[in-house]
């Protein structure tokens, strides 16, 4: 049986801080649209999907960043969209702010099945940035102040025929995000991110240079545990503020495959053979047999760095 | 005070078979003389440096490889090259196989101070391949075979005026490797490879496919660790056997800044500021303030895949 999965990457240009929910999910509609029209079993749209990069904001009182979160999901805003997915068929996955009913606070991304259900969760676990003003950085990077450390793990899920894992933006340069993955055997990662162009404590890195780190850390994480990666952005200025495109499909071999080359609304499609993640789970990356769990202590004994005496 | 390490990647081209250790020596010699005219503090050689990578032949009888191995460093053989290092003030590391005085078998490499003191030892965890004939490969890769794991961990060592550590080629594709050496603050990681430019189980791969996973792998564990990285090749065919080329110096960017385009004896130098590990080790991958050790548990908990539910 072919293990097929047709992606979208659904790659959103800038929301501005005044654009509302209904505009957003209009926007995510027609790139729905299209993606139907291409093909698509899934579609993926970027971290923080609904709303600007609110992050870059200090408020002195967090509350006053609490009008960017959802409290429920699917919600009013929200249910055109669930809607109009059950009506395709199509699975989904997009990111949003989240407060619980006990008032904690998560990056989150979801996976939603093609019958509408929601089978996955992540809350990102690598906040990047920091939390309280720092008057040293071009711009404010606070997820750190306005979010919790997700408090799920990494999970995996078995959907549209295989294992299906989530991450957010910054987890992707992390080696560990990937190998909790593929340590469940997943086949398909999907992750959003905004990433400003700008390095806000080192000016002169460049765009450039960051969108080799982005694609670098992605192919990393694909051909180090033999798996498809679909990576998509919000990006544009907002407000004033750029965000790096670089959406892009890479495969378990680390090679991009797609991606999209402008900063708008768009997406690409690429039809994902899972069975193509078995040649490198059974030979180089076969981890019953390679892996040797007595070295790796430190990983996960201690956060920091301790140097050698 | 400057902490710049000029280092030599002195890449081998192809030993066989029959050549001796003594002539081996003689040509390593070479290439340390001229990285000495070059500037160099350290000269890093290949895996295995001593000898043709000897696991591509099966022996029913594993001790028939015995001859292959050094039962003591420095030896009758290596005298001359730690006797020149001396007489330059050089330091370096290189790869060979060790029989222990137990009668343990290793693929190991060593770090050797300027004074000629061997500081650091190091003996390779992640062996690649199988240990019994596999008449399905298009060749043997034999290390399962004739070496045991490791037993070393991944240390790391403070040298040249930093933090040094070491693996050996295969180990280069796990994170894992990495991340334990960056866990100790690491600032150089040296590394030789012998990589055959043909997967035994896979020949349409292409070298083109292998060589972008060699750096992948390389760029992403200096990024991720911030650490600069030097990766040594044994190249050119060895015996009807060709191994790749891809001796490289990545920055703790991740950028390639030398690189040696042929499979024959050459080095490339180049002075590695060891400070430049700095800003990523206090920002973007500040470990401590970042890592979420509570969230990687499976990493040394289990050594295979678990699939969910």
């Amino acid at each position: 049986m072919s293990r097929i999965v047709t992606v979208a990457a659904a790659q959103l240009g800038a929301i501005q801080k005044d654009d509302s929910r209904q505009a957003v999910v209009r926007r995510m509609i027609d790139l729905m649209d299209e993606a139907k029209r291409q093909g698509a079993d899934l579609v993926v749209y970027p971290e923080l999907a609904l709303t600007t990069f609110f992050p870059r904001w200090y408020h002195e009182d967090r509350a006053e960043a609490d009008h960017w979160f959802e409290r429920e999901m699917p919600n009013a805003a929200t249910g055109s969209l669930f809607a109009r997915a059950r009506e395709h068929g199509m699975a989904m996955s997009f990111g949003f702010a989240e407060i619980t009913p006990e008032g904690r606070h998560f990056n989150t991304s979801i996976l939603v099945e093609r019958d509408g259900t929601i089978t996955g969760r992540y809350r990102k676990v690598h906040l990047p940035g920091h939390d309280e003003h720092d008057p040293e950085r071009t711009h404010q990077h606070l997820e750190k102040r306005y979010f919790e450390p997700g408090d799920l793990g990494f999970p995996a899920w078995r959907m549209l025929g295989g294992v299906v894992g989530m991450c957010i933006c910054n987890d992707r340069r992390w080696p560990e995000t990937w190998r909790v993955l593929g340590l469940q055997g997943v086949e398909l990662v999907v992750l959003g991110f905004n990433t400003p162009s700008v390095n806000s404590q080192k000016g002169a890195e460049g765009l450039e240079k960051r969108m080799f780190h982005h694609k670098l850390s992605l192919q990393a994480g694909a051909y180090q545990n033999s798996t498809w990666v679909v990576a998509v952005a919000k990006a544009g200025t907002e407000d004033g503020h750029h965000l790096m495109g670089g959406t892009c499909i890479v495969s378990p071999d680390g090679e991009i495959v797609a991606e999209i080359a402008h900063e708008d609304d768009g997406i690409v499609v690429h039809p994902c053979d899972l069975d193509a993640t078995i040649f490198g789970k059974e030979t180089i990356f076969d981890f019953k047999r390679h892996r040797r769990i007595e070295h790796y202590g430190p990983i996960t004994a201690q956060a920091g760095v301790i140097t050698p005496k």
